[in-house]
């Protein structure tokens, strides 16, 4: 069983990274040009072997939805770009300053902080271009796709999350409240438009309440156990920067009540999130994969 | 007939800065909020009092075409916001480094500099939101919309002539053709995208190519004038600093042929500019605007 949905999630991560691909090279700079520059800022991130949550829970949603996983790639493609271009200019020096990301350089180590400025723009551009451009959906499909998105990532969204999170440096003790909204805008959000989207691409829009209520659990579990692994784990094993949240005197849920406690929450949250995918027919993928993001190491 | 033509083009002016009041109240964060900080950048540099150009051409040529002018107040207000998302980015510490702009503390200067990185972001993610939600928009017409935007704004469009700008620091002499092609991205690719807007929203689509060709010529006549003024006039005229293309070195058309000869060729692309105009009926204000946009001052 574990071979089974280890498989499908090795091909979910094939199909939107061979998709990725194709994006390139439509959509790419021809390398004559200055702007191809960009162009490879914007895939050396994109290529840079993330985990593909986000995509594989879109393509997995429209399947249990009575869709097939390829009608979902778009979809799958433009989160990724997203969340791409918010790491992009999360490392930026006025931001967090890191230099690592996935075990690489930082894209405005690999190249110069205004193309990682730049490539960040562009792709958050990009993913609003291929839903907007894919001759397969319908122009309501689209629409709704749009206003997913661009919901999950404006003011009141990951963006806003990244603003409260802009203010977290240690002058001022956040509430167990307003520490939760922030990770709801800041991890929840995409998420939840991941999984609502997968539901829309298979033309499941009253599934799409219940994939996003399942989403903003694993939000929650997913950023504790986040901030967990910066307290635990090692740079080598993370890939990115460690110990960067208590040295920059963030205040974290794991950091307010220590690891064992937040285990636990992550526990609770995740148990919360399995109740949602019960109402899912043949969940065992997401179940498994549920798990799988609550026991990770990296 | 001067008169007249102020007075329509304060109206267009009025009732684009309307709508970008109503989207502040619709969109903007609450007070109490940490993310307000970046709703008010947001809205700083929105209301910052630029000349709207984009807005006017879009809800005039939905007028020249059928439409009423209101009915591409949300395309122009989505294009206004992706034009100060550019202007903001284009002033940080990493980009141009500009203190000033329309005659106040540019963004990073008025904010923190994260705050206005994540403000850029937010408008470029707005302008797609508002056109998703417009409720009188079919959703053909939406997903028209969005596809002229995304493609102006990116790697090939806005983004990409900014970063052919990035180069030019004066260690590459442009040729004129490289010149020209960076200015139709910088500038020209924006200023079509409003034009073919106007027609879209007023479902004139077939309008949309004459409309397009003719704001290549202005944004390339307008950027060329944008030369002669960094080295003609001064920071109290222009509001932002002045001589800062010969101060860092950059190659621009009037640095290359001198102001004469540059603003002869200016007359000669809006000359050109004005063949396309005739093909609209009605085009008494647009020229005048065209003419207005050649005779500007700052």
């Amino acid at each position: 069983m574990t071979d089974e949905n280890k498989q499908r999630l090795d091909s979910y991560i094939e199909a939107v990274n061979r998709r990725i691909d194709i994006y390139k090279n439509s959509y790419g700079g021809n390398s004559s040009d200055h702007q191809y520059e960009v162009t490879q800022a914007m895939w050396y991130s994109l290529e840079a072997g993330g985990k593909r949550i986000r995509p594989v829970l879109a393509e997995e949603f429209c399947r249990v939805c009575g869709g097939s996983s390829e009608q979902a790639l778009t979809a799958a493609a433009a989160v990724e770009m997203i969340h791409t271009f918010s790491l992009i200019h999360d490392d930026l020096p006025c931001m967090d300053n890191d230099d690592y990301r996935r075990g690489r350089p930082s894209c405005h180590k690999a190249f110069r902080e205004d193309t990682a400025l730049l490539a960040g723009d562009a792709l958050e551009n990009l993913a609003y271009r291929i839903i907007a451009d894919d001759d397969k959906l319908s122009a309501e499909k689209k629409v709704m796709l749009i206003r997913e998105l661009t919901e999950a990532v404006g003011i009141h969204g990951m963006i806003g999350g990244q603003v409260i999170d802009m203010y977290n440096d240690g002058t001022e003790v956040f509430s167990d409240e307003k520490l939760l909204k922030m990770y709801m805008m800041k991890t929840s959000a995409l998420l939840r438009a991941a999984c609502r989207m997968g539901c829309i691409c298979a033309g499941a829009y009253d599934r799409a309440d219940d994939a996003g209520n399942y989403a903003d659990r694993l939000g929650l579990a997913f950023q504790i156990i986040d901030d967990i692994l910066d307290i635990t784990s090692s740079e080598e094993v993370l890939g990115k920067t460690c110990g960067s949240d208590a040295a920059s005197g963030k205040c974290t849920y794991a950091a307010v009540h220590g690891v064992k406690a937040s285990e636990e929450y992550a526990a609770v949250l995740t148990d919360e999130a399995m109740t949602y995918l019960e109402r899912f027919e043949d969940n065992k993928f997401l179940i498994w994969l549920t798990e799988q993001l609550l026991h990770r190491k990296s």
